[in-house]
């Protein structure tokens, strides 16, 4: 059954621009006004601390709480990352205004300079200027997209969706061998969708595994999207597969290693990661479905002892601290997936399935874990 | 002036895979022979070490020489890895004839298995298993890609070509904000040109250097392609532009950081690589150019202190290094170059160049550099 996406009035690049650069605009008049009006100029920044992060147990979103940290001009001890953020921010004005997008490298550039009459640098580093584009984003509450910031694209998709970039219109289930590549920023007034006849989503991790699918054209076979993030998925990717989700109403199936690692990718795709709390609301997928590799799947599945890797020392850290994040701690099939994973002493690899044969995963695994909501990770 | 290529007899696929496939068919049947006329069984491997590698001045690549090691049955130092190659060639052949593909960490997993009758496994690692691949490649001497083995995707491009992949025909200058996403395997049975009117290849180190120029959109106002290979080129990459070099004609530009990195990327990209000297025939491309950044940029381009990195020990040994390649030990203007770095004290990024201007680089910069050749570093 075809979707066709009914066409929201798209939002022009102009009018997502406004947004953004009028906030930044009245961040800088409450900074003149104060000034005008002699007091301490002041920017007042939601705290990006872990006591000011916690669960929202409604909307199942890692969230940042409403602690904030003043940061003003006549403090001695402030006034260098005073001036630090309303450089950024001017500067973020300024990419709005010229239409144009920056990495948070080209910021730093952008932003570094001699201050007159010394000898003293803006900024001496580009570790300087990163948390404070990130100040800029809180305190304005704007996405680093809307700042025309963007990050490094990283990931690709495959399936029966057609997709408007940037004025092209991509049919996704025909660009080639690589599929279609996922860019940092993926808002409305870039990306919008046209069409769609897939039923759900699957992400998996890594490009080699998603090769496979490809290949095997699970795609077609299954009638849905599967994607990689090469990895951790970059903000890009994590966007769009929330926006497919809201807005196309397309379950979410994630295939991750049986790892510390992968216990935590698919806890920030489905509340939202601590660092970036702020942007959960944007980018969490709270009714994500973790599919596995599952620490019962060595058993279950009948998988020879070559798929075995010994946990060392930091992977069973990691496991307990994860097992401990209040979202995971109250859910009885996560415990016992991370216990079981301790017990085992060995972790697996999404590719270790394919010790069995080429074809496995695509053809066995997958398949049977989509059908058997009893071994669905929620 | 469009050129409308030409479709040579496209190898189909069974056709390349005939060729790698018969080869891995004669080595096996040499060694069954030699088995059945009871002589120990030995496979000769190319010597891939560094005395065996030389620089060809009349072809400009770096190349193999003809040293071979023997591996062979009897030989107790030898018998594991004889076996492992033999292991490796035969799931080769079993994805050749099956039409798939496999990454190489698949390999691993689909060769490794306990040794019938002992607690051995064929491989304990993949450190042991990537080596072997090479093996196999140089023996038979067939690309990684013709034994459907693949490296990760990495790289994109944007520009006024149109080719075929995996039977989509896409017009690279219409697939959205990320560009066309280069996948690893590129020869003639997978990806076709169909249509090219660029004039030239302008080849950036990284994605957030590409987006710049993507969204200045410098391929259309100078009518080329300009692509990025996410740091040093993945295989796919740099055979692809290889591929659009010799068979297109097109001029290749590169665009690096003006550091040891840079000049080694470069290096690569020209005459090949030293580990892989096997294959600069189907990857180097000896009339690269080498546009920038140049340690004289500094002065040549006024730009200001903000965009100096000191270069440390580990830049300095490197650069000495790399001056004493045979292929930029008599080049003059090279000797110049990586002199003046050393000279500078410091080194420079290519994003560095927008400190004056974002669009210093697209508008100015470049353009400055194709049209004043005495710029350019052979």
């Amino acid at each position: 059954m075809a979707k066709n996406i009914k066409t929201k009035s798209v939002k022009s690049s102009k009018r997502t621009n406004g947004k953004a650069g009028g906030k930044l605009e009245a961040l800088a008049k409450s900074v003149a006004e104060m000034a005008f009006r002699k007091k301490d100029p002041e920017v007042l920044i939601p705290a990006r601390v872990l006591s000011n992060v916690a669960f929202n147990e409604k909307t199942r979103h890692v969230e940042m709480g409403d602690a904030k940290q003043s940061r003003s001009f006549f403090n001695y001890g402030q006034a260098k990352r005073f001036m630090q953020t309303l450089l950024v921010a001017s500067k973020c004005k300024e990419l709005i205004d010229r239409d144009k997008t920056a990495s948070i490298r080209q910021i730093y550039y952008l932003s570094k300079h001699t201050i007159k009459g010394t000898s003293e640098k803006t900024f001496d580093d580009q570790n300087e200027s990163d948390p404070i584009i990130e100040d800029v984003e809180v305190a304005i509450d704007a996405l680093r997209e809307e700042l025309h910031v963007f990050a490094s694209n990283r990931g690709n998709l495959v399936g029966p969706i057609t997709l408007v970039d940037a004025g092209n219109t991509l049919d996704c289930a025909a660009m080639g061998s690589a599929g279609y590549a996922v860019p940092s920023i993926v808002e409305a007034d870039v990306i919008q969708f046209k069409k769609c006849t897939a039923k759900f989503i699957l992400h998996v991790e890594k490009d080699t595994v998603w090769r496979r699918f490809h290949e095997d054209r699970f795609w077609q076979t299954h009638n849905c999207i599967v994607s990689h993030g090469g990895g951790q998925p970059a903000r890009g990717m994590r966007r769009l597969l929330q926006r497919m989700h809201e807005e196309l109403k397309l379950p979410v199936y994630v295939l991750l290693d049986n790892d510390p690692w992968g216990y935590y990718i698919y806890s920030v795709i489905k509340h939202g990661s601590i660092n970036l709390a702020y942007e959960s609301r944007r980018m969490a997928i709270p009714d994500a479905v973790f599919l596995g590799v599952s620490s019962f799947d060595y058993e279950r599945c009948e998988m020879s002892d070559d798929v075995k890797i010994e946990l060392d020392d930091a992977d069973i850290k990691r496991a307990k601290q994860i097992a401990n994040y209040p979202w995971f701690a109250n859910k009885r099939p996560w415990q016992k997936e991370i216990k079981k994973m301790l017990q085992n002493g060995f972790k697996m690899e999404v590719e270790a399935m394919i010790s069995k044969d080429l074809s496995y995963l695509t053809e066995e695994y997958v398949p049977m874990k989509i059908k058997d909501k009893k071994q669905w990770l929620d």
